[in-house]
């Protein structure tokens, strides 16, 4: 039997990064990390593996940081909890002895059980695993036409990944945009219209109904009724939590099916702790259970594990989750911090919003220069940020980390009125037009006037 | 005579953003801006002129906004302002009664009075103002080898613009490094070593002691004994405040040379504003007096003054000055927001620092991917973070806007460790080595071992 201080379960971002903080901030404790896969694919970087990056061998998460920490890596699968007895099985025969046990086990892509076809050849999900990315990589060689079901960040990703390898590739979704969960219509919108002007047929409004095809795909089947050509589908249609484990082993799970947690990540039974895909998360405004799956929240719900794995430190709790994305098509980036319009709204905030339209550089001449547009969601009761849409150039990716921090410390209009920014004529827009205290001036002065 | 409500004196960044949020906050009133050039230089661009953008034609503050909202554009000098009678007299021979005044009359290039030479033909200064920025452009042609003297943004941006032109381009800094006000050495360093790289000249660690020739500049005299040729001499030591007319009209002037101003932009006359270059700063962190001339800071301070001309809101006050700059010289990007550490100790602030380097894609591998260094400078009393500078690729322009805002909301280290991100393989860091987080980790430690 093995012996240790702190067990994790699972590899990826979480995993690695509640190993990291465990291990650095306990250096005399033992941490064993237990995951499946002898190689981890970084998960955002996935849907690159197909066109830019070309291959999964340079997606791998690094074990360098783990091992030069004296984090002991075990490649098993942890089979069974005894949370009482703290005592894990693994599939290898192993019983593993610990103080402290960490879920991190990630979650998985949603095959919907009521569609057809979903057991045809060439019918793929993205599948956070190298081994199986790299079959479908290879199984995609010789085909022509891939459909991809679902237009979310993923599905988005890779259509335009696979489209520059030269496939045929038809996006369907069922909403009436690409991004429509994480993006106001405006935002999304043009993200669509390039997608579709470097090559993919975006369909949407429309949902599937059947994977036609007899042993191998050979079309979809639409609720409109019209029937696509395919010679592969790849589903995307969102991930559910890994945690079969830690139902069978008793521990509670919320209505949504992630394992229950506090603002510390601790589970039901004490000394057992969840973080990242599998665990559960609640908005940072509302309190109110949320299904956002980030590797940026995962790792930081993994930090406050790993520094309140075995004593509580008031300061370290996570405060709800902000889903902070951003994606990228050719040219184009977007992002968004916290709620867009139409979830504010339906969440039952009244809001004021405001957009302005800058450049990224100053003067807006420059062969680097890009339209840069920021909108903002404000509370009209108290003008409180509670989101932050941006379309640009590729700074809107840290740019969108700025709107971030805002909501995270709760800024207000008037705080963005007299915030401080720094600008520069390459880097940035200019500091009389930079788009997110402009939109925050166009909110205050509809804030006065509501 | 004419009568107006709100007066502005000066068009740059602070005037145009005074006037524009003095208008659009109180439509019923009239507002005038007077200012002496015909066209208005983007300050911060002008260094760009010489090469990037190759004419200061295209780098014109655009005067739309003012003009759409009703903003009435004098091209004149206030020559008096009588602050009892609430009277301004222009060279025009104008005289102008105003309810509200704002300066906003910026800053002029320092012209050391000990230094000889100054007065050569082909000796220049980086002077904010169209005409002579032209008359330079043209004054270099046929010219070989230009000397910098002062080796701060201006004085490293307009060589590494001129070189791009051609010229041999020598920069003469009396500090150790170039930057060396704003940045650590380490930062420092690699911007100066890419500099060199590109083919501009960098003397540190000496002085001019006089410049050279006989009518027309032939070179330099260095503090060392040695000898430069020279066809031609910038000089970009700083900038000073232009303040003869408020001190001339009997306002309060600081210690170092500003408008004394209060928390609203205030000066020492009832309804006289100051904001931007000619008007004080203070410290953000220590409240000391500063003389700290950005042009984001201009604006922020000219929202606040334009809020609060008419009524004073006790949410829109100015809390003192954080320094965010960042600069680019080919790929290579570097920020600073908050105090440095030689700064934050020389304050007497009692510090730990953390520094750790990532890479600013994920996976690291892309074309596009640069390394990025991201150093935390944090008060060993209580883990806030003070300062925080950075280096990579393009994106850490707004970088070095997420540790200002982290800045400005008094964040601490353990409040970056959960702090959420977002992130995205073409766009920013990964998740799990985001390297602002990394390096508040590596803080975290340094403080419990403190």
């Amino acid at each position: 039997m093995l012996n240790v201080d702190v067990l994790i379960i699972g590899g990826s971002a979480a995993g690695l990064v509640a190993a990291i903080t465990a291990k650095s901030n306990n250096p005399d404790k033992s941490v064993m990390l237990v995951r499946k896969e002898e190689k981890v694919m970084i998960p955002c970087g996935i849907p690159y593996i197909f066109g830019t990056i070309g291959t999964s061998d340079k997606n791998i998460l690094p074990d360098g940081g783990l091992k030069n920490l004296g984090v002991e890596i075990r490649i098993d699968e942890i089979t069974d909890v005894d949370a009482e007895k703290k005592l894990a099985k693994t599939a290898s025969g192993e019983e593993i002895a610990y103080d402290k046990l960490v879920f991190a086990t990630g979650s998985s892509p949603v095959i919907p059980q009521w569609l057809k076809g979903t057991d045809l050849k060439n019918v793929f999900t993205i599948l956070k695993d190298k081994n199986y990315l790299d079959s479908l990589y290879h199984a995609f060689e010789g085909l022509k036409k891939i459909v991809l079901v679902g237009a979310g960040f993923i599905g988005v990703e890779v259509a335009d990944e696979l489209n520059k390898k030269g496939f045929d590739v038809t996006v369907i979704e069922i909403m009436p945009r690409i991004l429509g969960l994480a993006f106001d219509d405006e935002f999304a919108a043009p993200v669509g219209e390039t997608l579709e002007a470097r090559g993919v047929k975006v369909r949407t409004g429309v949902g599937i109904q059947e994977i036609l095809g007899d042993a191998k795909v050979t079309g979809v089947q639409l609720d409109n009724g019209e029937k696509l050509d395919a010679d592969a589908v790849i589903l995307s249609l969102g991930y559910r939590p890994n945690t079969s484990l830690a139902r069978n082993s008793g521990f509670s799970i919320n209505e949504y099916g992630f394992i229950v947690t506090d603002q510390y990540k601790r589970t039901s039974k004490p000394d057992h702790f969840a973080v990242g895909d599998c665990s559960e998360k609640r908005d940072f405004l509302t309190g109110k259970l949320s299904r956002i799956m980030l590797a940026s929240t995962a790792c930081a719900e993994a930090r406050v594990a790993g520094l309140n794995l075995f004593s509580l430190s008031t300061i370290c709790t996570f405060r709800g989750t902000i889903g902070i994305y951003s994606t990228c098509i050719g040219e184009t980036a977007c992002g968004v911090a916290g709620l867009n319009e139409a979830t504010a709204k339906s969440e039952g905030f009244d809001v004021v919003t405001a957009s302005f339209t800058g450049v990224d550089t100053h003067p807006g001449c420059l062969d680097c220069s890009q339209k840069q547009t920021v909108k903002l969601i404000v509370s009209k009761k108290n003008g409180v940020i509670l989101g932050g849409e941006t379309l640009g150039g590729r700074s809107v990716g840290e740019l969108t980390n700025v709107i971030g921090f805002a909501i995270q410390n709760g800024m207000t209009v008037n705080d963005l009125l007299v915030a401080q920014i720094g600008t520069h004529p390459l880097l940035t827009a200019s500091p009389a037009g930079y788009p997110l205290i402009k939109a925050a001036e166009i909110a205050a002065k509809a804030l006065k006037n509501a």
